[in-house]
């Protein structure tokens, strides 16, 4: 790898060529724990969501905990995690370009399991004339929540799409997804468990009737972390799409993701920079706006500076922590704004335990579309 | 490479997997050229930033059109650089770390030429021990012109700085950089222009300063697209950092470049996206936050789509074009919003003449930091 210099430096965390992503293993494998513990317990299942941690390893490490697989949003994210023996993948939004429904079939021979969304009758109509092999490709109806992204705006429209995939033997209806990813950072956990109970109805109304034109239970699969305590407690969905759970960033620290506003996970995700300007009144770090998403709130200060200084961008490559003055070398390390797009920036996992560095995790499916 | 499906499509604009990004290798050279033309005429040189575009290929071609060199924001993109053989490498921030220093020492094994910004005592003090080759380390001092970002305050403590290197005989004094970031997207010309001349007094106040202690003529290094225009008529630089004029992104096509508020410069690099949801009032694109740079404006409708057709985010890999109602399976293609964090987020650009594809280059210099 072009540019990775860390061989010949001592394991330490304070050692890491910077800008760089950190991901604590301790508090990464609690959290896998702790929601596959809660999912045991409310009897449901977890297909996490790739878009997040986009590693092989750490999708391994999901499923040996409990899941069924690994949700994927992109199918180069599926093509990766295929080529990586994951099991059960389920593709979150429609494929529908001739040249990325080759590639759907190209993984369906390897992989017959995968699972896609629809919410066209065009792409239902491509997706089956294209599976040209004796097993059907497995499909779910894509329901839209509320949201405004993907899926059926009806229940009607969802139900004629079921309609249509029925006609089709190179296709199987297994189920239906209904994502509210807009519920997800409502603060309080009140207003998202009324906004969730208004749309469950929907779900509920589409699942019934869905379940009568098939003999297999239905899978009913969506969520994400933000409202996993109030859909593993619902019952409406048989699995979860859960993904921002393994690291928390500043977003997910403003949710209240229990009645009692406790986080029963901790930050695990964080971005290592070191100072390299410093003058009066003026400490510049070098992780600027391609070190974080900046589609969300700004990067929080997590270790090496008063958690009270505040982040500024000041370009590409650089960034001002306000309200401190520290030394050219020193290390300041800031806890991931939005985690999904901050990940996507970077090609590997520094991982640690407490101050060492113990192992380097490729994320492979980075930039994978 | 994982995921890349372009094989045995046909070699259209239209069919390449999307999100992609699209380079149109007619409009970048042409940008190549007029630059190069603009600089020529007014006796300047040019060390474009390869901050911008990250590719060696790239920076080949503006080589090849009578650039010095090139800029590097960053260790990791100095070392792509160096191995792809491009001469004349200029760090434009501090290289403070001690394992860093240890890289830039190792490029400058076999790329004696290369330059490095300096800002601090300490720094210098730490290259001038960690070069212990018989060649001096080539460095210029960073003045800050008002961009609050890396670089000395004063011209006093520039002058400091200039007195301890001439002190290390390891290190070789060559010039001035005064990079004024925030003047580039400064809207109006005249606004710009007066901006620019306050601060010049103060480069020219350094330069002549400086040039009484060392024989050769001295480097004076900055600017950007923004002030190009500016900065080739006022003539106190000797070469210009400029990046953007390859692409002229959203950003740039507010900025009036020449007094007359026409650009010199034409649009080059554009995202590629497919419509993959579409109901009444709804057209969902397959371009989110993972495939647009979120720190300017939003991405403009340039192809496939009413250009007052506005774009929104629908999370990592959706968007929604407003305005428009197109069929799934079309082809929307968006002017990039900033363009070189957007460049950061891809693997390859797509090389496009009118509706062909011609080539396809890697960005060997994304996310290497």
């Amino acid at each position: 790898m072009i540019g990775y210099g860390c061989i010949g430096l001592e394991n330490s965390r304070l050692t890491i060529p910077t800008p760089a992503l950190i991901l604590d293993l301790d508090a990464c494998e609690a959290n896998i724990q702790c929601m596959s513990t809660r999912a045991q317990e409310n009897g449901m299942h977890l297909r996490p969501h790739c878009k997040s941690h986009k590693s092989i390893k750490i999708a391994q490490l999901q499923v040996e905990a409990g899941a069924l697989g690994i949700s994927c949003a992109t199918l180069g994210e599926a093509e990766v995690m295929a080529q990586g023996q994951i099991p059960g993948i389920l593709i979150t939004s429609p494929v529908v370009s001739p040249g990325k429904i080759a590639r759907l079939i190209t993984i369906h021979e390897r992989s017959p399991d995968i699972m896609v969304v629809v919410d066209n009758p065009s792409n239902i109509e491509d997706l089956a004339r294209a599976n040209i092999s004796s097993t059907p490709l497995r499909v779910l109806i894509d329901l839209d929540i509320g949201q405004n992204r993907t899926g059926a705006p009806s229940i009607e429209e969802a139900l004629a799409l079921a309609g249509l995939i029925l006609q089709k033997p190179t296709l199987q209806l297994v189920g239906l997804q209904a994502y509210g990813g807009h519920f997800q950072h409502i603060a309080s956990y009140e207003e998202r468990l009324s906004a969730v109970r208004m749309q469950n109805e929907r779900i509920k109304e589409l699942r019934d009737e869905l379940q009568k034109t098939i003999a297999s239970p239905l899978i009913v699969t969506g969520g994400g972390t933000g409202t996993s305590d109030i859909d593993l407690k619902e019952g409406v969905y048989t699995e979860l799409q859960v993904g921002s759970y393994l690291f928390m960033d500043v977003e997910y620290s403003e949710v209240a993701l229990q009645p009692n506003g406790e986080s029963p996970f901790k930050p695990s995700l964080f971005v290592l920079s070191t100072v390299v300007s410093s003058h009066p009144n003026k400490t510049i770090v070098d992780a600027g706006l391609k070190a974080f998403a900046t589609d969300g709130p700004k990067p929080r200060v997590f270790l090496g500076a008063s958690p009270d200084a505040l982040y500024a961008y000041r370009g590409d490559e650089h960034g001002q922590v306000h309200g401190d003055s520290l030394p050219i070398g020193s290390i300041i390390e800031f806890l991931t704004p939005h985690c999904d797009p901050t990940v996507n920036l970077y090609n590997y996992y520094h991982c640690v335990r407490g101050g060492t560095l113990v192992d380097i995790w490729p994320i492979e499916a980075r930039g994978q579309h």
